[in-house]
């Protein structure tokens, strides 16, 4: 019941491949000549049928940074014949800690975790080289690309500092999702015609995960909600089950959507 | 040609296993009476068959400290939810450097490196659990000690400020070796009888490795000396050969030392 066309766009790749992109760069919104994009995430733990969106940032851009450095190695006894990466990784990674406190605007949000360090092989030996790795997630263009920087700065400056070389292989991820206004006011409106007004949060919080729908939202005007799935182990548990009992409001919603965007009349 | 017993003492795990503490341990001097000990390591890249040795400390005593701190992993988009122990291990080694320069006194050698670090599976979680090791070198117990007090307290305070668990295993390791002034100078008069004055030098200059050894020095008085093999590849190295022509200089070393010590006359 509704005049014009739906692609339904089922992506590959959807948790770590960027299959959003490439269905981006492969032109898929051209060929079927998508005027706006829609997504629903499942969500373990929210009230079952209930939706949460917000106009505007609802998930973080996430890059991930890997850092290899090498000095010189030698005997435990004889730090002095050696270039130590241990201490100028230790030097990084607790310079790297004031990046998010004396660069970022407080009101900008932003996350960055060192979450791998390793080095070394025995205790008497001083390794040659040391990696350790970080997940860095922002909401703004500008935030993401001063993180970056001041990355890289204090990075470069501690391997000067320390005579050692670092190599950088910061990979540029998932942008922010970010919803369009009236997309996601339409997609409020019509979720509620499906669950109730009480069950659907139109300015819920937005949160430091990321999501490579993104992609598709910087292609074409759209928005992205949580849909709840009820009490259950959380995404990526090994215990996850899906609720399948949610499909049926997912799909209403869609169809929904398709009638109030698209009427007949 | 002498008067009197020699025992000749072949020690099993000399490299790593602590032998001459169990040696000692087990009662080696007493069973055979031993009143002083001598012993020689082949030092390569020293001239053929010099000789050197100091009263005092020649090497030092080693101590192994690993160090597993608990934390509460999580997501890297969510450290408000965690305890970090990469922060907090940064923050141990960053303040264990400061033992070294601002607790031990500047003409008390010792050497602390922090040798190994560990956290970490991916690039996006922050995890549970992260470990170091160190090696710790010096000559005079007070020192021994007093290192081992500073790397508890550091480790504890800094686990304290960052709500993680600590666990330190301290290994208590080789103690220094410490050459009694009259049994090197004597073993010094042997040695250039054999080689010559000018290829013994009986104030060489003490060194940060370490040698079980020690365990039969705080026995009995005695004397460790190193005699040089000539070029080639290092102890420890995987193409290190031992220089069979200098065996007979250190048996001769040995006999003359027992022909001096315990004399026919």
């Amino acid at each position: 019941r509704f005049k014009g066309r739906v692609a339904l766009l089922f992506q590959p790749a959807e948790e770590d491949g960027a299959g959003g992109r490439e269905m981006v760069n492969e032109g898929v919104m051209d060929r079927f000549a998508v005027d706006q994009v829609y997504g629903i995430h499942n969500a373990p733990n929210v009230p079952f049928g209930h939706f949460l969106t917000t106009p505007g940032a609802l998930m973080a851009s996430v890059d991930t940074a890997y850092v290899y450095l090498t000095g010189k190695g030698g005997h435990g006894a004889t730090p002095h014949d050696c270039v130590d990466p241990i201490v100028a990784l230790v030097g990084m990674i607790s310079a790297i800690q004031t990046i998010i406190p004396r660069n970022i605007y407080a009101l900008d949000e932003a996350v960055l975790s060192v979450t791998m360090v390793n080095s070394g092989t025995a205790s008497n030996i001083i390794p040659e080289e040391a990696m350790f790795a970080a997940t860095i997630r922002c909401f703004k263009p500008e935030v993401r690309a001063l993180l970056k920087k001041r990355f890289h700065e204090i990075v470069e400056g501690h391997a000067a500092a320390y005579g050692v070389q670092a190599r950088i292989d910061y990979d540029w991820g998932y942008p922010a999702t970010i919803n369009h206004a009236d997309q996601a006011a339409f997609a409020v409106e019509v979720a509620a015609e499906i669950v109730g007004d009480t069950a659907v949060n139109g300015n819920s919080v937005r949160e430091m995960g990321s999501e490579d729908f993104s992609y598709m939202l910087e292609a074409r005007k759209g928005a992205y909600l949580f849909m709840g799935t009820g009490p259950g182990a959380g995404l990526h548990h090994a215990a996850y089950d899906f609720n399948d009992e949610a499909a049926p409001i997912g799909a209403s919603f869609f169809a929904r959507l398709v009638e109030r965007a698209q009427p007949l009349a």
